[in-house]
C-alpha cells in the first residue's frame, strides 16, 4: 500500500454525520418491530426547526447585487466585512482584534480549523488533542502527518468544571507538545471549561511555548447564565501564540451559506491565507455578505433561541435519567449531549445502524469522538422539540430491548 | 527556521490576482505623468461585465427555500444536483459519469484541484507540472511536499497544437511520474491542446501508469469553433488513474457563489469526499442549488457570451500587434491572453505596480506561471469592452515610455 492510501485509511468518513448513505450496508439483524415516528437526524442542528438569522437571505441577495466586488474578495475576506465582524466579536470576546491583521473569513468553521491546522501541523509535530473532543481534530493531526497526543477530560467527575486533566497536559507540554486544540464549550459534551481550567492551559502554553488553538463555536449559547472564559481575553498566552475560531453555522443555523472565521496570531493568519489562496480561494463571496447579519440578530432572538434550547435539554435529561441505565452530564453550552449507555451486547457502529433502521433516529457514534467511546454517542438537540422527545422515547425503547435481550 | 515556515515562504500569495492590497508598499518611481482612464482589474473577469447565468440566484434563493436538506448535503455534494450534473456534464464530456461514484461537487474549481491534489500527492512524490500553467498547481505540489518536475510548452512555436514538450515529458515518465497535472485549455496562454497532444499524453500516461488532471475550466468557451479533445473521453488511459475538473466560476460569472466538480476515478474521488469532510465539510450547501442553472442556460446565452469575448479578444491582439514589440499568440479558447514584452529595464513585479500607478490597471506577472516569465504577464480580457480596449491602449503607452527610456 502507498502511503497516500494508509494516510485516508485513516480519514473514514462513512460514520460523520451525514454520511450515513455512503456505509457498506452489512445487514444488521433488527430485534423486535420497528418504533415509528417521525425520523429525526441528531446528527446535526435542523435548520428547519431553527431557522437562520431573520434578514440572512436579504442581506445575501444584497451582496450579490454589488456584484463584482463582492465576489472577488480578498482571500481573507472582504475588508469591509472584516471590519464590521472584528468589531461586533472584539465586544463579544472581550479583547482587540485587528481586522487587517488578525482576521480571516473562512469557508466555515471547519474551514478554519482545516487552515489553522495546516498552517502549524508539520510531519511528526506532537499535537495535544482532548478526549473526547471534535472528531475532525483528530483527523487533522493525522492528515498533516502529526502525532496525536491525547489528553482525558473525565466531564462526569464534576459539575464545576470541564474535567480536563491538567497533569497529563503538562506532562505532554513538557515532553515536546507544539500544538494544544481543543474546543470550549466542548464537543461533545456540551461542558464549559472552567476559569481556573482556561488560566492553567494559558499559564501552562505560554510557560512551554505552546501555540493554542480553541475552538469556540458554541459560546454564544450558554445556559442558565453560565460563565465563560475566552483564552485570547486573559492575556496570559502571548497573542502570537493562539487563534480562535468561531462561525456562525450552529446557534445562528447559517451553516448553509459555508461561513466561519478565526482570528489571533498575525503570523498564523497570514499562513491561513496563504493556505486558503490554494484550497479554495475564499469563503464565498456573497456568502460572506450574510456576516454582516451575524452578530446584529434581532432584539431578544438568540435569548429566545437559547431559552428554546434549554427546554428541549431539559426534557431530554429526564427522560434519559428516568429510563434508567444511561449517565448523562447535563450540556452547559451549545446544542450536544452525550450520554452513556448501558452494555448491549452489540458494537456501538451497529446500535447506531439498528437505531437508524428500527426507530429513524440517526446519532453519531462515540467512537468518533475517542476510541474508548464504545459505550456513548453524540446528539445534537436543536431539533424541533416534540419530534425530539418522542425520538429519545425511541431510543430508551431501543435500549431497553437490547439490554433485555443482552442480559437475559 | 522550522519547516512549517520553510513550506509558507514558497506559498506567497501577494502577486496572486485580487491581492495587490496586501504588497509590501516599496516605493516605485513613475516615469512620466499619470495616464487617465477607467481603471480595468485584469487579474480576473469582471462579472458586472459579464453577469452570471440569468436565474442562478433564483435558483440560489430557492435552495434555502429548501431548507436543511439544502444546507446539510453529503460531502460530495447533494445527490440530487450530483445526479443533474453528471448527465449534462457526461453529454458535453461525451463520457459517462455515475453521480453516486464518479462525482463530487468542490468549492470552486481550485477546491475540485486542492482535493484532487491532496488525494493523490504524498511527499517526495515526483509530479510534473507544464510550464506556463496555473500558478496553483506548483505551490500545491509544494504544500503537499511532493517534486516539481516542468514540462516546458512553447505556445510560440505553432498555431495548431499547444506546443508542449512531448519528449520531455516521456523522460519524467520514466524517470518515475507519479502525476502529470495540466490546465486545458492552458491558463495563462488561452491555447488548446490538439488532439494528436491529448492522445500522446494518454498514450504515455497509459504506458507508465501515471495519474492524469485534467482542468478544463475554460473549455466551454472555444473561439472559431476550434476542435476540443476531452482526454476522459478518449478511453485510452485507465479511467481510473484520470480526474476532469470543471466549473462555473469563468465563461458563466458564477465564481460568487464557489462552486466547482471533479469527475473521473471513484477511488480519488473517494479520498477527494474523505479529505472535504476535514477541509470545510462541503461546498456551500445553497450554493449547489445554483448547478442547476449550469448548461441550462437560456438558448443562444454562451454562443453570444463567446462571440462577444471573440470580439474582444480580437481588438486588444490588433492593438498589441500594431504597438510592435509585443508578441502574442491568440487565445483559442477561454479569456487569457499572455503577452511577451519588449525588455523594459525594470523587473516584471515592478513594472506590474507601475502599470496600476499610473495607468489603473491590474495585470499577472508573469513570473506567477513559471519562473522563466520575466517578460509576460497574464491579462483575463472576460471585462466591459471600450474599458478594456482603452486600457490596453494604456499599458502599451507606458511600455512605451518606459522602452524608450530603457533603450536610450
Amino acid at each position: 500500500m502507498d502511503s497516500i492510501e494508509e494516510k485516508f485509511l485513516k480519514l473514514g468518513a462513512e460514520f460523520a454525520p451525514g454520511q450515513e448513505v455512503r456505509q457498506k450496508t452489512k445487514e444488521v439483524e433488527l430485534r423486535g418491530e420497528k418504533i415509528s415516528g417521525t425520523p429525526v437526524d441528531f446528527s446535526h442542528g435542523d435548520v428547519d426547526a431553527f431557522e437562520p438569522i431573520p434578514g440572512s437571505l436579504d442581506v445575501f441577495i444584497e451582496g450579490v447585487h454589488l456584484g463584482g466586488k463582492q465576489a472577488y474578495t480578498e482571500y481573507r475576506g472582504s475588508k469591509i466585512i472584516r471590519e464590521k465582524v472584528a468589531e461586533k466579536l472584539s465586544d463579544f470576546m472581550g479583547t482587540t482584534i485587528n481586522p487587517d491583521l488578525n482576521f480571516i473569513i473562512t469557508p466555515g468553521t471547519q474551514g478554519a480549523l482545516f487552515l489553522a491546522m495546516g498552517s502549524i501541523v508539520s510531519r511528526r509535530d506532537k499535537v495535544a488533542i482532548v478526549v473526547p473532543d471534535y472528531f475532525a481534530n483528530r483527523k487533522l493531526v493525522e492528515f498533516f502527518e502529526g502525532e496525536v497526543v491525547p489528553i482525558q477530560m473525565d466531564y462526569f467527575k464534576s459539575d464545576s468544571a470541564a474535567g480536563l486533566d491538567l497533569t497529563q497536559l503538562e506532562d505532554s507540554f513538557k515532553a515536546g507538545v507544539k500544538l494544544f486544540l481543543f474546543s470550549n464549550p466542548n464537543n461533545p459534551t456540551g461542558v464549559i471549561y472552567s476559569e481556573d481550567e482556561i488560566w492553567r492551559i494559558a499559564e501552562l502554553a505560554q510557560q512551554y511555548g505552546v501555540t493554542v488553538i480553541v475552538d469556540e463555536l458554541y459560546s454564544r449559547q450558554i445556559f442558565e447564565g453560565r460563565a465563560f472564559t475566552h483564552l485570547c481575553a486573559e492575556n496570559i498566552v502571548d497573542p502570537e501564540n493562539v487563534i480562535t475560531i468561531m462561525g456562525p453555522s450552529k446557534t445562528e443555523s447559517l451553516s448553509g451559506y459555508r461561513l466561519g472565521v478565526a482570528f489571533g496570531s498575525a503570523k498564523i493568519i497570514d499562513r491561513m491565507e496563504k493556505l486558503q489562496a490554494i484550497v479554495s480561494l475564499r469563503a464565498g463571496g456573497y456568502s460572506q455578505a450574510v456576516m454582516k447579519s451575524w452578530f446584529s440578530e434581532p432584539e431578544g432572538w438568540m435569548e429566545e433561541r437559547i431559552a428554546q434550547h434549554q427546554a428541549i435539554r431539559d426534557d431530554l435529561i429526564s427522560k434519559l435519567r428516568a429510563a434508567g441505565g444511561f449517565e448523562v452530564r447535563a450540556t452547559e453550552a451549545g446544542s450536544y449531549l452525550f450520554p452513556r449507555i448501558p452494555d448491549l451486547g452489540v458494537p456501538i457502529n451497529e446500535f447506531v445502524k439498528i437505531l437508524r433502521l428500527q426507530a429513524g433516529v440517526t446519532v453519531t457514534p462515540g467512537t468518533e469522538f475517542g476510541p474508548q467511546y464504545i459505550d456513548s454517542f453524540r446528539i445534537n438537540f436543536s431539533q424541533n422539540h416534540k419530534e425530539a422527545v418522542d425520538a429519545i422515547d425511541r431510543v430508551i425503547q431501543v435500549v431497553e430491548a437490547y439490554r433485555n435481550e443482552h442480559v437475559r
